[in-house]
């Protein structure tokens, strides 16, 4: 433990070597990152990813490359237990995977496969273009969100979010219809990106089922981020968006685009949809 | 074991218990499944798919709803082991895992949530619209395929593929360059979709590097399917895409259409790009 003062994102996955065995860890999953009633899917997946760090790092391996969690039950704020097992290490590439508990019930299950990510990049051919939307200081911040929405989303204040006005129609009651929400995104206490932060970004901007006109929180089912390249400094955009919506299920794709334009991470989830009013 | 002839999908994916606990079974991987030296992943993550169906179909849950693949090794034709292990049964959804070997040798891990499909559907709201191409007698059969493609890809042959022909100037030296690549899929004896041939389906096109000018195979790190309805008999319209090709690696988005027009999967996978020549 560092005496130094931490971001609370870093404090937030801080985690420590637990008995029973090695690539065990114990965390703490604090209030602060509570959404609808749970700990924030993307805080969980980086809590997750960071045992996974510690476990791959020893052999060169210390970025998540592809990471997929599956969500099993809702985490509460309190202790939690992360178990990590190295399935593969190879020269390039090393495949772990890990469980997250609470008292003994298992939140969250993963499969990730970890390496070095560049900051560099060569041969890019990226046909994505990044969103077009206005500069941070002419986008919608928080201080602007319904209350309702801040109360039960505790998160939100650890965020310094500047929404797209065009895809915050919901917010006062005209969402688009088009299941798109987009913005500039940063941690509230400056704390620069990396790899593990690009895990809560994927998961932290409000559902793109408030863009469809349906509020109330959205279970993550199933969450895969690919990541891409190690974030600059400075602002990340994130665009969130679905195409599909039904049968009380929709997906919602995610992509987080670096200071330098970058496309760093892409990521799908399968949720369930809140209910139709 | 039945006696009656089988497709050759459900051959391929056959698999009957093993000894050495509950949840173990024996399968044989038929080199007509092959591409570029190794068995394809969609198969694989079939036969996986399948043994997990057989898992949770007891529980109620027969058709995988999320799974996600990561692959380990390349695997051979020959006899294959599969374990598997439920990670949580609830009401509506069970989640498993699942590990398959060779010789030992782990060659994919899989992770995934299981329910039950419905054909019909009911508050769909999906705003993705199929492809436009022509009617699968204007496409581009596998017969016309340039003959090392067809060589290195026993695969092909056990499909009735019908390429958009403007996705496939690749054939003929003339990349589009745009990395999108279409048509319509049926297996070659007539056998009808069904959710594990949906596995199959969202990684039995060619890559869609190949529609950058980047030909050789590309091999698959990671690949999650979405499964959102059971499939109606018929044609299945599959399209392939890759937006973010870099350092080396790619992602590669299907959607796949059933006859009746809807959406019933989303697929992403990270692959490994083949080399520039």
């Amino acid at each position: 433990m560092t005496t130094a003062i931490r971001s609370e994102f870093d404090q937030g996955i801080a985690l420590t070597p637990a008995q029973g065995g090695p690539g065990r860890y114990d965390g703490e999953l604090d209030p602060g990152w509570q959404i609808g009633g749970g700990i924030n899917g993307g805080l969980l997946l980086a809590v997750a990813g960071h045992a996974l760090s510690l476990r791959h790092g020893a052999a060169g391996h210390p970025d998540p490359v592809s990471i997929s969690g599956y969500y099993l039950s809702a985490a509460r704020s309190g202790p939690v237990e992360v178990h990590t097992d190295v399935v593969r290490e190879g020269r390039s590439l090393s495949t772990g995977a890990a469980s997250m508990y609470q008292d003994g019930e298992e939140r969250l299950r993963v499969l990730a496969t970890y390496g070095e990510l560049s900051a560099e990049g060569s041969d890019i051919r990226t046909s994505a273009r990044p969103p077009q939307l206005p500069p941070p200081e002419k986008c919608i911040g928080m201080e602007h969100a319904p209350k309702q929405l801040i109360e039960q989303a505790a998160l939100l204040q650890r965020l310094d979010l500047r929404l797209d006005p065009a895809t915050v129609g919901w917010a006062v009651g005209q969402p688009s219809g088009e299941g798109r929400i987009q913005g500039w995104f940063k941690l509230a206490d400056g704390r620069e990106p990396d790899p593990l932060m690009l895990l809560l970004a994927a998961d932290a901007l409000p559902p793109v089922t408030f863009d469809l006109g349906l509020p109330g929180w959205a279970p993550t089912i199933e969450l895969t981020v690919h990541l891409r390249a190690r974030p600059r400094p400075g602002w990340l955009l994130v665009s969130h968006a679905t195409r599909n919506l039904a049968d009380g299920y929709f997906e919602e794709d995610a992509e987080i685009w670096d200071d330098s334009g970058r496309l760093v991470a892409q990521s799908r989830q399968l949720a369930r949809a809140p209910r139709a009013r």
